[in-house]
């Protein structure tokens, strides 16, 4: 029950085990065209370019950054956690500039600061900016952000780690260029795969770069012709067979659920969470309207012990909840439920192992 | 039966249904120490610097090269077969100068040659080279290659994707400085993981970078800090949590059966199939000397159809042996004997599959 990896469902385990066959097998080759139709299904669009990266979703965020950043773009960051923070990294080390708008860990960007920068830096080429931040438990609202930078004609890479498959996301309808997420949170796969999407004016980008994208692996050139159409494939890297079985049953369960169920559910539990730590006197980080129903952040009680809580719901209850990073780090505890995760029983048993050990 | 992804062995397959916990786990930690002391022991190397990079073979030729190769570099690139021009591709890509030595695809990296473009570029920093050309079935003199660079002043890259645990390899009594893995080849575990190893003089070189690493998430700085050692490891990126379960198991086995054994294992059957396929009149295309016992490049008989038998053998006896790459396309099949897939009675099965089919 911390902030990802979330609990995989037995079917998924059991996927993973299957004998791992070629990755030119005609028979995984079906399988993959399976699984980009299904992802183009959880992220609600119809981008041609959706699929899966081969590494963790650390991985996807350097393949948006990678192939849509040329040195010497300008690319508003917005800051509010860490993984903001390792935006800004990405676009320093791809020699981009990074105009960055910061706002409290634990809030929402705020769309008023990203409409600024982009009337004080006509210039910008990109926004980017994170949906779910996993480090402080705040949402984002992705479509005024994205809707904002269309306006000033920027394109938009959007981190959605977190909140793919657990809170709405609608990439056409919300203009989205280039989303990331990952296969460990609201998917409940197992880590090690990175879902992509781009539109086709992210597309135009990355096709008409003046500058080779500088990561062989990550340069979407050449992936997409190995996960493109057509009967012949371009060789580029041996797929993650096993990691693939899995992330293929996570998605035709979440197709079984419905995406909007799915979403629901993870609100529905949210709401019974926030419940039973309130009577438990236990308060939120993030605004009632910024909150992320998969992620709870709670402030640490100030009579309790950050380590000994935790350790002790490890060791008497078998909970892992995750501890606060950076500035957040011993006055926050981050409690997970996506996925399988979020389950009441899960709830339960964690208000139940709170109670005692509290 | 062909290139790669080998067969995995059931108890591997089984290791990967585990479930999955927490990266930051202390069990899963411990675990990650056992895989980093059994790279060591397959590598035969003492480097604190040997792990397993969170992605494919492809990513960690890209970890050496993102890592060691700053913009200006010049790197004595050796180009065999496929794998060797992906290298020139890295070096390329990250603003390096690549000094190509060529021979032929099938042919041994000619030591003569190396020395030769040493001594014509004493500003050489790098050589790289591949130990085994998976494209081709070569394999190369990893000793004298490492030997020669050293005695110019140059640290070495090397390719070891398809040697490890199938071909004499001694990381240390060699002196390699930069090496790279799969986990899909003679390790017999599933695609997704590229165990790679840095001596002393690899990492002076990528601590004393005067750039900044462009790729974050193959930044050995800060993957260092989440592999090293210590009780309080840096959180870098979410670890494929199963796919090391199952590199673990895989390493526990080859330590059951011990390198060396596994070595010899690989070079028995590469025997026993070269019997076979010689009675059959198929011949090979690399000479005696310098063949990969774990891979075997055979001419396509004059009178065969390529597809038409690769087709047949899957489809009548469920064999996939892989097609030749490149200017190979057509021209030759490569037949692996890799890991678990290297067994007799996989070879009395193919013989008797191809004397059906041809």
């Amino acid at each position: 029950m911390g902030p990802g990896p979330s609990d995989v469902h037995p079917r998924i385990l059991s996927a993973m085990a299957r004998s791992t066959i070629g990755h030119l097998d005609p028979a995984f080759i079906g399988m993959m065209e399976e699984v980009k139709e299904m992802l183009k299904y959880a992220f609600k669009t119809e981008n041609e370019l959706t699929m899966p990266i081969s590494a963790p979703g650390s991985a996807g965020m350097e393949a948006c950054f990678a192939n849509l950043v040329e040195p010497g773009d300008k690319v508003i960051v917005c800051i509010n956690g860490v993984f903001g923070g390792r935006m800004k990294e990405n676009v320093h080390r791809l020699g981009g500039e990074a105009v960055v708008v910061e706002d409290d860990w634990g809030s929402a960007v705020s769309i008023d600061k990203v409409e600024r920068a982009l009337i004080d830096n006509p210039d910008a080429k990109i926004v980017a900016f994170v949906h779910a931040e996993t480090s402080t438990g705040a949402i984002s609202d992705a479509k005024a952000l994205c809707q904002i930078a269309n306006q000033y004609g920027c394109i938009n890479i959007v981190d959605a780690v977190t909140s793919l498959a657990g809170s709405e996301l609608r990439v056409d309808d919300w203009g989205i260029d280039a989303i990331y997420s990952g296969s460990q949170k609201c998917l409940s796969a197992m880590p090690g795969l990175s879902p992509v999407s781009f539109s086709d004016r992210a597309i135009e980008k990355l096709t008409s770069r003046k500058t080779p994208v500088t990561s062989w692996f990550l340069d979407l050139n050449l992936v997409m012709g190995y996960w493109g159409k057509g009967a012949k494939r371009a060789y580029h890297h041996t797929a993650p067979v096993n990691t693939l079985y899995g992330l293929h049953e996570s998605l035709v369960m979440l197709r079984e659920e419905g995406v909007e169920n799915s979403w629901n559910r993870h609100q529905q539990n949210h709401i019974l969470l926030r419940y039973g730590l309130n009577n438990l006197g236990i308060d939120y980080l993030v605004d009632e309207a910024d909150r992320l129903p998969q992620l709870n952040s709670v402030l640490i009680p100030q009579d309790q012990d950050d380590l000994e809580v935790r350790s002790s719901l490890m060791k008497n209850f078998n909970i892992d909840i995750g501890a606060g990073l950076g500035p957040l780090e011993g006055k926050i505890w981050r409690i997970g439920l996506m996925g399988y995760t979020s389950r009441k029983d899960n709830i339960e048993l964690l208000l139940s192992a709170l109670k005692n050990t509290l």
